[in-house]
């Protein structure tokens, strides 16, 4: 009998696989990436690419160098090349980089790198469902808009590719524990995203035991459903905001009366790209300053508004008027 | 200098006790309902309506004479009278009812009745923003669509009112510490809602730790911009739906061409609902049936599809038709 695990991958790599010559594996030591090893070794002839695996030690762990030693004893059981190398990602982090921000883009340089010296056309990393419904939930609880509940592709940015993301982490440990294969203790994420770990071990866990095994699922499904919706009434105001808009000098002119007839979620959107086109810094434009332009809208002629960046909003006759603040503010 | 935690509890009574002779306070003895009849009793005389406490056994937990004795207690203490019952909800459950169901059905029934006896215009419960936060993530995790991101609102239905909905658990938590406020341990819902209780122990407190202190009022505002999106996305589909079918006897008939033309977040809408008005199970119309019939809108005409409910929908030349299946499938 087929085992399930073995089934879903290999539905997923079919597509995933399709013309790639050689594929670079990128191997922390964890369950995740160990698996996506063993799965595709044990492809088929005919499908199974050339495989070079891949290894970087972020200088984060102490256990660092027993995981190094597994990745190479376990390629050198299974017959494959290994690329390792160590970067200390605290000294290549950037002033304006998060520890997390700088690993990724190391460790994003250290496969491409690497990919190219295997003359790989592919690097398969061990994404899992589980990562997408964390990174949903982590970034909603952060405070982000739509664009939190962008999901991972299977395939790409460039040559990356995810062919575990449709599987679940539970289901790839029990794969793992069926077939006597052994992995490392949670390795290359220890100390890099401690929050992600806590969300990884706590939150998914909880609730796929409390209230659905598919709980990582449904969460994935939900959030790119809502996103279709969100980008797709962000297109809408866009081509609202063209046709609504107007310049003169320094001043951005909106159409008050057009915004006003608007349905809240048009208008919310129409109200924040006016914003950031007036010069506003996005990232300090908040709910209540698109509730404030939309409110604006339907008020009086004459009345108006701070807003951030220095800007000042108006509402003339049947325009609404962004301009730079002229007088120096009292603070 | 004023507590936090009054100022944000004056600002929201303000608007919802506007008016209102006598209110009926929901109080099992749990934080959350003990912080909101003591920051009620704490209102100016002006603001302060006359207060009658309630208090449900919900004959599921073995402290629940202890839990009642706690709540008359407290009652007396606040010179307030109170309306204690016990009903058993294990027995009153229906076959179609979760104990949790039974439980909401039974206590809305009884705070209803006991409003009546009390001259009450107002009922008071403890829903606090962790509370909404941990519903829509349940939610979202069991499966559900966009009306899942439903938020509770602070007025209604009818004349329930969460004047707590607008705070965290933590604060309120800390505010009772700080005034030195008894309260009995989880009481309502430690047997009643086991999942609830592990999401509320475990989910929210590790986002709130680990990623950011607001995550409840995150994902509540999240959730209720979304589920806007998603309601006016619905609103259009339906005003669509109504111009782009017909009925001829048993048969619903859909423009094939209009429907392929349709962007996906509203084609899905349109094929949904015309799924149900055909007479297709709504629980059991899946993702993959609805987009089947998107798909069939630009299949060549000849192509069919079975539905879900014995229905069948067929490509003609220019329309999608969906009617009963007329002979007995084999199974």
């Amino acid at each position: 009998v087929a085992d399930a695990v073995e089934v879903a991958f290999h539905r997923a790599v079919l597509r995933l696989l399709d013309g790639r010559g050689t594929v670079l594996v990128a191997v922390s030591g964890g369950g995740d990436s160990v698996a996506l090893l063993h799965l595709l070794t044990r492809l088929s002839p005919k499908l199974r690419p050339r495989l070079v695996v891949a290894h970087l030690d972020h200088g984060l762990r102490r256990a660092a160098s027993a995981d190094r030693r597994f990745v190479e004893r376990l390629s050198a059981s299974l017959d494959l090349a290994v690329q390792a190398a160590s970067q200390d990602v605290r000294e290549a982090r950037r002033k304006d980089e998060s520890l997390e921000e700088a690993a990724r883009r190391v460790r994003r340089a250290f496969l491409l790198t690497a990919a190219r010296k295997a003359g790989a056309d592919a690097i398969a990393t061990g994404h899992t469902q589980d990562d997408q419904a964390e990174t949903i939930l982590m970034r909603l609880a952060r405070g982000a808009g739509p664009a939190a509940l962008a999901a991972m592709q299977p395939a790409g940015p460039g040559p990356f590719i995810k062919p575990l993301l449709g599987l679940e982490r539970a289901a790839l440990r029990a794969w793992l524990k069926k077939r006597g294969l052994a992995f490392r203790d949670d390795p290359s994420n220890e100390s890099l995203a401690y929050d992600r770990n806590r969300v990884r071990r706590l939150v998914i866990p909880v609730l796929a035991k409390a209230l659905n095994p598919a709980s990582a699922r449904h969460l994935v499904e939900a959030a790119s459903r809502l996103r279709e919706d969100a980008m797709f009434l962000d297109a809408q105001a866009q081509g609202l905001f063209a046709v609504m808009t107007g310049r003169r000098g320094d001043a951005l002119k909106l159409d008050a009366t057009a915004l006003a007839a608007l349905p809240h979620p048009l208008a919310a959107r129409v109200a924040r790209i006016a914003l950031t086109s007036a010069g506003c810094d996005p990232r300090r434009i908040s709910t209540r300053h698109v509730d404030a332009v939309v409110a604006l809208a339907s008020a009086k002629p004459g009345s108006s508004l701070d807003l951030p960046g220095r800007m000042v909003l108006s509402r003339r006759e049947v325009l609404l008027e962004f301009r730079p603040c002229v007088f120096p503010r009292r603070s």
